[in-house]
């Protein structure tokens, strides 16, 4: 599947910039602008400086004169609009709609029509930082994406809004692992390492005077929770351990 | 819950803007700036440009000297960053920490220790543009956040950052509604109307001589199907009726 970002009559060079890091950082390079302010955008110096490395996405962008060649081999167009339109396409959450988008609904048995399969090429559709859509390009949309923001400040920045739609995508589309961890994955105590670390402590915390065995209270069953919770690895309790084992000898010093 | 962003040691004025934007957009307001390379950041021209109307996120925002005075009233740190550190917290993506942050494990019978309850206060951290997060900082925290890139592009402008975590979060804690569509919701057409509009077409379609009623095809499931997929209103069953009854009184015109 496709994915193309679209900016219509865009006038911050430094909003390209920021979409192009936006849309890269989330793994994605069509770009095309419809009618800029400015005819060299591409090349500003405030649009490199806040592209900040994705370079790549400029150089392949396109710059067009009308919606029409923007939208050529795309078959599934969203609107990004604040303001719903009558008329307009239905209004939608990002997530929710992406989801629906990604999971066609299946035809029940083999000799029905089938359903139509989900779309090979998906647009999104920004309209300038001061208007934003014109009314007739929202007409032609399937859907039209709406950010759940503040209902007092729905005040998006165009880099920032095209940041949220492109991580969305991403994600319904399967997203990108997290990196591994550099530590190994930690390997979890059993029930007996753990019960052995209690019985270490306990002796160590009578010896520097802490816990009275005639009067023991409710700390061990806490230790025990604690620990409990804290999943503690096979590696922690040998340290726990260690601290136990200097307890008691430090204790056994002190009595001489 | 109260949530809190903090930005240590931030360099550029125009991202502490850009997050006090992204934080307002989504409903956040508290924002605290550990040793900001500016002391006047918050009065800055560039700030207060890219804050772009969350004037008071920025009023309300404070500078400290330390990350302890920042962290006041906190009892769960996420930090946020892109290289996992040994022996720090675990690395997760924001959406799956917030869904299990939210959802603490519920003590299975009554007389157990109680699971601990969710947190009260949720803190962000969020590290110098040139250098991220120290260590030490990180070790703090429980849970590293690391928002899933593109593997050759991990590039996220600060502002951008705090974008996707503010918004994965107000997400997690219920979200915000979309706005109502304009219009009222439309109301479906049943299939009786379903049907008499494709009657009302097929005559149409005969009389201007594009149906063949001695070898129809399969025009008239394709458009049953056409129409089930849009799901029709019942305005719009009218709409189409209108056109129906246009298409039989011009061709009677045509035969005169």
């Amino acid at each position: 599947m496709r994915t193309r970002f679209i900016l219509i009559q865009t006038s911050h060079a430094g909003n390209v910039g920021g979409v192009a890091r936006a849309m890269k950082v989330m793994g994605f390079d069509d770009l095309v602008l419809v009618a800029p302010r400015w005819a060299n955008v591409l090349r500003r110096e405030e649009t490199i400086q806040r592209a900040s490395g994705a370079n790549d996405v400029l150089a392949k962008a396109r710059i067009v004169e009308s919606l029409d060649e923007a939208l050529e081999g795309m078959d599934h167009l969203c609107a990004t609009a604040m303001t719903p339109r009558d008329f307009g396409p239905p209004t939608l959450a990002p997530r929710a709609h992406f989801d629906a988008l990604l999971r066609p609904t299946v035809a029940e048995t083999p000799d029905q029509t089938p359903a139509p399969a989900a779309p090979e090429g998906v647009a999104f559709l920004f309209g300038s930082e001061r208007f934003g859509m014109r009314n007739e390009d929202v007409y032609r949309c399937h859907a039209a994406l709406c950010i759940p923001t503040a209902p007092d400040f729905g005040s998006l920045n165009l880099a920032a809004a095209v940041q949220l739609i492109a991580y969305d995508w991403r994600q319904a589309l399967g997203g990108f692992a997290p990196p591994a961890a550099a530590a190994p994955p930690r390997s979890l105590a059993d029930t007996q390492a753990l019960a052995g670390l209690l019985q270490h402590l306990e002796q160590a915390l009578v010896a520097v005077d802490f816990l009275d065995p005639e009067a023991p209270k409710k700390l061990m069953p806490r230790l025990n929770q604690l620990f409990n919770r804290a999943a503690l690895s096979e590696e922690e309790v040998h340290i726990l351990r260690g601290v136990a084992k200097a307890m008691l000898k430090t204790a056994q010093q002190a009595k001489r």
